[in-house]
């Protein structure tokens, strides 16, 4: 069965807002095993709002509409439903003494503006709303079902699982769950990946499908099954046949992020990090703080953005940085080689590079950044070349850093 | 004229992301004063995409579509347009050979996924992406533009600001009159903000709007005039006279961030800074080296994340910390001490606290967090008390550190 969103609001066209609801509604009828065939917004016009109704139930079923429901001048979908079903408002006395009794209790004159929000179609099915004074409704028509939700999310997450799930699953019993699983994989982009997995993408049965979400440094790769249970095996099966595959380019599964692959890992071992940051600037230690429990394996980083404190806090000899230069291997090398001393953990890296828009030099473009990682026995290296963006640079670097450390404990492991 | 987004995904109808595309796009056409008709969200088959278009130029003349022009099959975007407007494809000699530079660069093998990426329509306007390998594509046709984006953000923007819109500039000379400024402040809340102006907001004339943008511990301020160039001088008198109400709240106007200005600043006295960080994890140091040319200010930093390295670092006495604890306004300002003998620039902050989400006691609850900041003779301190959300308290705490350094240059120019 299809579904279908309608958001009404100028904010969300004026970029002003994120449309949270969408995103949250989106999830909620997926999850039911609904397909979401649209998602449509449009500004709170009588005009507008008929038009994304006529448009809609040529897509969908079901269609949830939010927004435009409380007592200012500029809400007007109520009134512009009932218009387009001709059906005529009338006053809800229940609901008055329910307004009044909640304004009451909150000592808050009750005005015309509340008032005007007790006008009610007469047919329509009122989803009781506990987290605020207008009620959802439900339009039953011979296309299929208007479902019109505030557009405060509280208030329509609240009515759209207690007042109108019931209602839907009790008509349509046979709505399912949707399963699906993601494949988190580092280290090779989307092109190269689908080409390395090519067989088992095109043998995957009609009824599962898979997308690709890259991102800097990362692609997830996500199989989904709709409304049929019997394929859940099936979806599990290519996610252990892609991984087998993909090898160590995966690091995890659905909701796990690289940081939390790190933490889990480092700990596991019982080992620490430490970080020395050049061009990325304290975005690597940022990133692995921004986890709860870091604390637990990461011991703290130097952002050494001088010359000055690469020689004082890591050791870095003044040859090295005159000879070789700050972006190089071997300034890298001696960072690593530096932090650790200082440092005392068992694991260390090390990144200076050229973030760019300017610095570079004709052998060293923006974009060239040199890392060293590893422990006092094993060190590797790597040179990157990226582009001329200052931010997009500093954020490739800090995923790459990650997935170099993650593979490092591999080894490790292998030994 | 009237604009509308379409952006093509599964992901997105999923609530598996955020449609950012569409939240950036609105605002940039906004900007440009182009009315945004309908956001609309589609699946990535070829009827979805096709039915878009199709509902697309009945509520606008320029449609943006982002979305489904990457290599995989799932990307089915860009033969589905070149069919629907009955256009061929073909090889395109000079884009592989860009995309095979761009690779070799990378020293990964081209493949055939890439060359399908070089079949493009023979008659539509190519737009250079100099972030990625699929272009973007706009098509003119008898009721308006038709503009297809790939889905990756920073690619999309990038063709957009650089590709498209000097396109649409010089087609539509016209676009633009919108004319609108930003104050920006940190430092107050929007309803404190708002109370604090609302005799001078009260008289703002007809035909200029002051928007209020608040995020974490900033509030932009927006007056727009609409299509009204008479009214410029008007809304740069109400910049000036609001300004002067709110005085040091304001860091900056229109696109200078908060960093911007510290660079600004610190530059401008000659003087350096460096930071140590506990429960920021290194934010406050990516932050500062976000923008270009922060090395002329910014010497570097400490992630201090361990006591061991409160102790070995920045010489926090281990009778501070057992006393008082890592939380605590002794220990920050012994880590600033520390910090300013270590690394000895003019100017350092040091910020210790409990992120969250566990860590918490009952005397020094989660989102507890403190900060010392200063020189040799000046030092400040502050006690946050903030959520228990880990990102938020980390964000939050970043920009109340940046504007505490902001307003320690302005009062030392006092002196």
């Amino acid at each position: 069965m299809k579904a279908g969103i309608v958001t009404i609001g100028d904010e969300i066209l004026l970029g002003q807002i994120i449309d949270t609801n969408a995103v949250w509604l989106s999830k909620e009828l997926a999850n039911l095993g609904l397909d979401v065939s649209f998602i449509l917004t449009v500004p709170d016009t009588k005009e507008d709002i008929e038009r994304s109704i006529d448009m809609a139930f040529t897509q969908a079923e079901i269609v949830i509409m939010t927004g435009g429901l409380g007592p200012t001048k500029d809400d007007v979908t109520k009134k512009t439903i009932a218009d387009y079903y001709k059906i005529p408002l009338e006053f809800d006395d229940i609901l008055f003494q329910k307004i009044s009794k909640y304004f009451d209790f909150r000592q808050i004159p009750v005005t015309e503006l509340h008032e005007n929000q007790c006008l009610m179609p007469k047919k329509c099915t009122q989803l009781e709303n506990n987290m605020g004074t207008a009620p959802g409704m439900l339009f039953k028509n011979d296309k299929g079902w208007l479902i019109s939700l505030p557009g405060v999310p509280y208030e329509m997450e609240w009515i759209f699982k207690n007042s109108f799930l019931p209602l839907l699953r009790s008509s349509y019993p046979q709505l399912g769950n949707i399963y699906f699983r993601t494949i988190r994989t580092a280290g090779m982009g989307e092109t190269s990946i689908a080409d390395k997995i090519n067989d088992i993408a095109e043998e995957i049965p009609e009824g599962i499908s898979l997308a690709y979400l890259p991102s800097l440094g990362h692609v997830k790769l996500r199989l989904t099954s709709k409304n049929n249970i019997s394929q859940i095996p099936v979806v599990n099966d290519y996610v252990d046949k892609i991984s087998a595959r993909l090898g160590n380019l995966v690091y995890g599964y659905d909701d796990i992020s690289l940081e939390e692959t790190l933490k889990r890992d480092f700990v596991s071992k019982g080992l620490s990090l430490s970080t020395a940051e050049s061009c990325t600037g304290g975005n690597l230690a940022h990133h692995l703080t921004s986890i709860a429990g870091s604390s637990s394996f990461f011991m703290g980083g130097l952002v050494t953005y001088s010359y000055q404190l690469k020689n004082q806090l890591l050791k870095v000899k003044n040859e090295t940085l005159v000879e070789y230069g700050a972006v190089s291997e071997n300034t890298v090398l001696e960072m690593l080689e530096g932090l650790l001393d200082s440092l005392k953990t068992d694991v260390g890296i090390a990144i200076s590079g050229i973030a760019g828009p300017g610095g570079g030099t004709p052998t060293k473009p923006v974009g060239t950044i040199w890392l060293a990682w590893g422990n006092r026995n094993i060190q590797k290296t790597k040179k990157l070349q990226l582009t001329k963006d200052r931010l997009k640079n500093i954020q490739y670097t800090t995923n790459y850093a990650m997935n170099s450390l993650r593979l490092f404990l591999t080894e490790l492991e292998l030994d």
